[in-house]
């Protein structure tokens, strides 16, 4: 197929080059263009324009603002040459996913939301799971690309903004797990008892799960650094749960303490490091 | 070896079924004698002294109350033929544990704490994760028996207590994976999701372990009868994690609202129900 | 003075009438101009430009979106009449706040945050507290205005958005002090004591104050309609005062709290009624 | 009156002082004797037994653990010449206040719970709040005392323990008072607004009660030394409402915010310190 891609932060590249190694013709934008080039084998574009056409547009960027900025501001609805099928994989909020819905509806483009849950080095091995929500004609047209990118599609409905809500939900359960972690570790050292062997026994056993060996073994030696994830996109996507929650009237008091807990992180100068970091929290509360 | 099994409830039966099978001599007694002849192949002793004694005596009672009243108030420490090694496998407050310790050290009984992970199910099939702690002499001894009741064998140390502070750490673990659970499908279903679905895909994929596929199921069955595990009796050891936290000043937030919740559960009449029924508190808060 | 009022809600109108009464000319604007007719000794003007002009000018709108509407796409600051001074005493974000002391430096109008604390009938007797920021000169010459519609003013520094942080503030104590009332009160109940009388005991003695024996006697009699404040404005000042936490990394617990608890409220119904409803969370959660 | 008084801290003295100033004969004892000479007027006596006798004893005791000690263990209920009325002023839990009930009925003496509102210094004037529960005809012996020492008593039924369940009730509110103001704090600090400032608005207007002024003074100055009552205790207090509320399937979720912050200013040495102290957490959880 023949398909743009913007946007080539880490996860950006790892998955253009997926779509190249999987025979299809990618044109890629990024605002910085040296990122462009670093696509091996793809074809960098000098504007998102170009690289919004073709059989589909893929849109991997940071966060609402930056769609907003290059898809809305950017006018590409309007554009000359638009994709069959638009397929938003950025982690952005409910409300703006179902806000294109509507506004991709009046443009006549297909639109699907298809964020993907896996970090940088499943990305590069294909390896993502991908939750998808569209309506089935346009993600049939645009399942050979997910299929290169990642191991397995979920299909969530027919409203692309439920598949964002999946997203956000899976996201919190993750950062869930990594407090509950750091508040074992945090007991555990209280009782003179290494952290690090109890979590070890745990994530080997009940919690052997790739949640909780990835993280846990980051939490168990300290490694903090370089980010996977920062804690500062942890806290972003666990406000946008928040918001989402809000909007549908659900408490959801463990995201509560997350938000508290990462605001507490990032007061202490842990933004910028892996969002595993929020398990330093509990150990601080306790003195340690 | 000569064992004497003190408390046959749901556990208690399948693990001593176990020895037997591993071809021990296992002499058993609890409170309502109908269970005691319920272990085929075990011998019922027709007191609590009759069963503490021999290479090795194992309790496996509902809680501290009801061991403080079968050991201490029984008075077994002080009887004529006391066991080599007492191995104490309930589920027991980090003080309590402390306090046997001591106990037991005065009266030259050695003592080894050893709580379980594992339902019912998986004792039966000696699948059972064994946290022990204690002096290496005395574990040394009862190693044989721990491989008849499970697959692996966890050390923490010296002092039997620490034994107990790790089993009620990974307990709160678990119900922490309840809750998340919970909200997330709240939160799903909220935004017009079936919970049962979103639930499925990350038990299946990022949370693909025991704990969360156990329970995931239960949640998207709304199955919580018959209990493997009362929420009842989950709550108490939600409260014996945070009172061993509060020993050692450890604030444990995500262990605080599961207390909470645990309450409204039981307020609402779940109490006897399996505690994955935490999970119906996110969706009546939120209307649902 | 010749005053503009814009915005006539149920305060607005109460402290519009305040400004008649002090002697001042009064031109008021509303959406609906039904509102505008009803302050008497006022001059209704046809348009929010008229009214925005004069010695200074007060909008008291809803929130932010209702204040963005006419003031910032409605295009007052680029009108030709403007008023010397806005007072902006409208319950609005910090970051709005911020924003518009920026664009009325850059329109050349000088720009005064004065939020207020009291309920309407403080409104109609001049007895609210007004909490102002803004520069000197500026609040030196709209000091008479305050002086009509309040008892008191705070200064809080030049900024103006400092005083919407205080207002902030402000009420999240005041819902703070209604979920503390709420939970004594199921406290109580479930000890087969009438939480009416353990409220009326602890507000005339050790929290003898406005907020908890107003407060406190909707909660004892259960009397939340008519609202003086609804709970859904409730909720979205703690919203306010979370994403103002949040700009500057400071964990608020108790807010977040409130915010799960006033999303379980609006789930079961209490939305329109008013925010002291927020007590029936704690009642119904203990099964009451 | 002829009247016993055990317990002589800083709160017993000034209790002790104000019945001999009333009028009536006062034996006081204490477990350490010096404090008993330091109640002018008062007669030391020599034992416990001799203190529980006359036409009322009082025993205002630090802790469960203390009264247990002194009052069963000591087998004060056994002795020859035992009080027409024991008024039991501690603050204890709900379940001994209950369990003592019993004991007394038995006993055959008459038990009055009347816990008390008042720091030291209102003790030493004579204007305690004091909360009680029991027998009319026993209250009504005793009225006299209470007069002597409080302002007002407030009657909350017939089974003793109601009475502890209010004073733990109204500790609780107090203790959410310092958590709301310390967040309120550490929000206007972290807006560049003097938390003083903030502070002493709110308590001179909507919150202008003796609770908000006394602990929001402590907290403006910064001033948790000498300690008029230890956060340590506070920490107690707030458990007892907790396991309370517990025993009445009541959630608290503030309660468990406090209890965790209580926790962290514990682990950072403030334990010994006012229980205002606890406004320190919400300042060092922002990073300052």
């Amino acid at each position: 197929m023949d398909v743009g891609f913007i946007g080539l932060g880490r996860m950006g590249r790892a998955m253009a080059a997926r779509l190249v190694a999987g025979g299809h013709r990618v044109r890629v934008w990024n605002r910085s263009p040296e990122a462009a080039r670093a696509v091996e084998g793809a074809e960098p574009v000098g504007s998102a324009e170009e690289a919004f056409s073709g059989d589909a547009a893929i849109t991997m960027l940071a966060d609402d603002a930056a769609l907003r900025a290059v898809l809305v501001e950017g006018g590409l609805l309007d554009g000359a040459a638009r994709p069959a099928v638009h397929v938003g994989m950025s982690t952005i909020s409910v409300a703006l996913a179902k806000e294109l819905a509507a506004v991709h509806g009046r443009a006549g483009v297909a639109y699907v939301s298809a964020p993907v849950f896996g970090r940088p080095d499943a990305a590069a091995s294909g390896a993502l799971n991908i939750v998808a929500a569209g309506e089935d004609g346009a993600i049939a047209k645009v399942q050979p690309l997910f299929d290169a990118m990642g191991t397995k599609t979920w299909r969530f409905g027919l409203e692309p903004e439920k598949a964002n809500a999946v997203k956000l939900a899976g996201n919190f359960m993750i950062v869930s797990a990594i407090e509950a972690m750091g508040e074992v570790a945090a007991f555990s050292e209280g009782h003179g008892i290494p952290g690090a062997d109890v979590l070890a026994m745990l994530t080997n056993t009940l919690f052997a799960s790739p949640v909780y060996k990835n993280y846990g073994a980051m939490i168990m030696e300290g490694r903090y650094e370089p980010p996977g994830f920062t804690l500062r996109l942890g806290l972003k996507d666990v406000r946008l749960a928040l918001e989402a929650g809000e909007a549908a009237s659900v408490p959801m008091p463990f995201a509560s303490v997350l938000r508290d807990n990462l605001l507490d992180a990032i007061a202490h100068g842990e933004g910028d490091r892996d969002f595993a970091a929020l398990a330093t929290v509990a150990a601080r509360r306790s003195g340690r």
